[in-house]
């Protein structure tokens, strides 16, 4: 079962592939990228659902690689804006916009309805699907927080220069990447899919 | 864990239904069906694979009904199609066609390609949902055979009266129902999933 220990991350993101390498170091698993794979079609995000999203993602590319397979599918919940743009934050304000553009957009949409809650949640599903007994597992996280009023800060990546979490009045972009990591939505989806590889191939992994 | 007893068999096809239920029977579950349930919207069928299609059919019921949760999808593959109709077969000939329409379509395409190759094989992955620790689980079945010249009988449902399973010269529509349950794509999936069950669930199931 010694194949069981390499995990291919399944994400074209690149800020999900440098965050989920750090965050999964300890993890005893031989990381491997979708970037090491060839012809692979990128996988439809045609759920509807944060959890569907994830699974669809695994169980395409691990029935490529025939490997046991970690995909992640997240987004940002706005409650002024009933939960959008929610599964749809990567495609918000359309396929090509930029993160700036949409970060614009959205604050312009939380102004015009008049709402002055800017409550708002990152939420974080995990799908891992093992190839070699048909079986996904899912893992979700949420980070709860509010918006901003202005994208600030220059790290992390996504909405992340908009998001202040519960606590704290600096954004995911302003606060050191050890505290994002400690607290994010994806850190917590994460620990649980971290301790269930663990369970699953314990004394399998290279010490 | 006395609910885990309970499978919702989540399928809008009665076809299925019936085949599903007559197939558990013997397995100690006690079915529940998607008519029992008010208000769920139809899953929508966004994968390109059989098994993609079955495990968000799955996870989209199971996370309404809060149930285990039984999902089949299957259809017909033939090799002189290059494997269509494949995952579209429901929708072959347009989602309003009737099997009647499908299989003059299916029919006439063969005819149209002069390959002699009557080769096909129904394929069936069923997927089985549990949302109390977030697994999904998948399971398929082939049965190989060739196609009828024309539909004959009317037993079963959807193609079953173009297919004529290997081994025999009838159809799965002339065939009886306990040789078409004793060989069929569908049964042999079921199997998989019934074992799955019973190591899972052993013991709780009442007696």
């Amino acid at each position: 079962m010694a194949q069981h220990t390499e995990l291919l991350v399944a994400t074209n993101n690149a800020g999900k592939v440098r965050e989920l390498s750090q965050l999964l170091s300890g993890a005893l698993l031989r990381l491997r990228l979708l970037s090491e794979f060839e012809g692979v079609a990128v996988a439809e995000e045609t759920g509807t659902t944060f959890a569907e999203n994830a699974v669809l993602k695994a169980l395409h590319y691990s029935s490529h690689a025939g490997l046991l397979t970690l995909s992640d599918d997240s987004g940002l919940v706005v409650d002024a804006l009933g939960g959008a743009p929610g599964v749809y934050s990567a495609r918000y304000a359309g396929a090509g916009a930029t993160y700036a553009e949409r970060m614009r957009k959205l604050l312009a949409e939380v102004d015009s309805t008049g709402d002055a809650d800017r409550r708002a949640r990152f939420v974080c599903v995990i799908a891992v699907a093992d190839p070699s007994d048909n079986t996904v597992v899912t893992f979700d996280g949420v980070c709860e927080g509010r918006l901003a009023h202005a994208p600030r800060g220059a790290g992390g990546f996504g909405y992340d220069p908009l998001f202040i979490p519960e606590g704290y009045d600096k954004t995911f972009g302003e606060l050191p990447e050890q505290v994002k990591h400690s607290l994010s939505h994806r850190a917590r989806a994460l620990a649980g899919a971290v301790r269930h590889l663990r369970e699953r191939f314990a004394g399998q992994a290279p010490a």
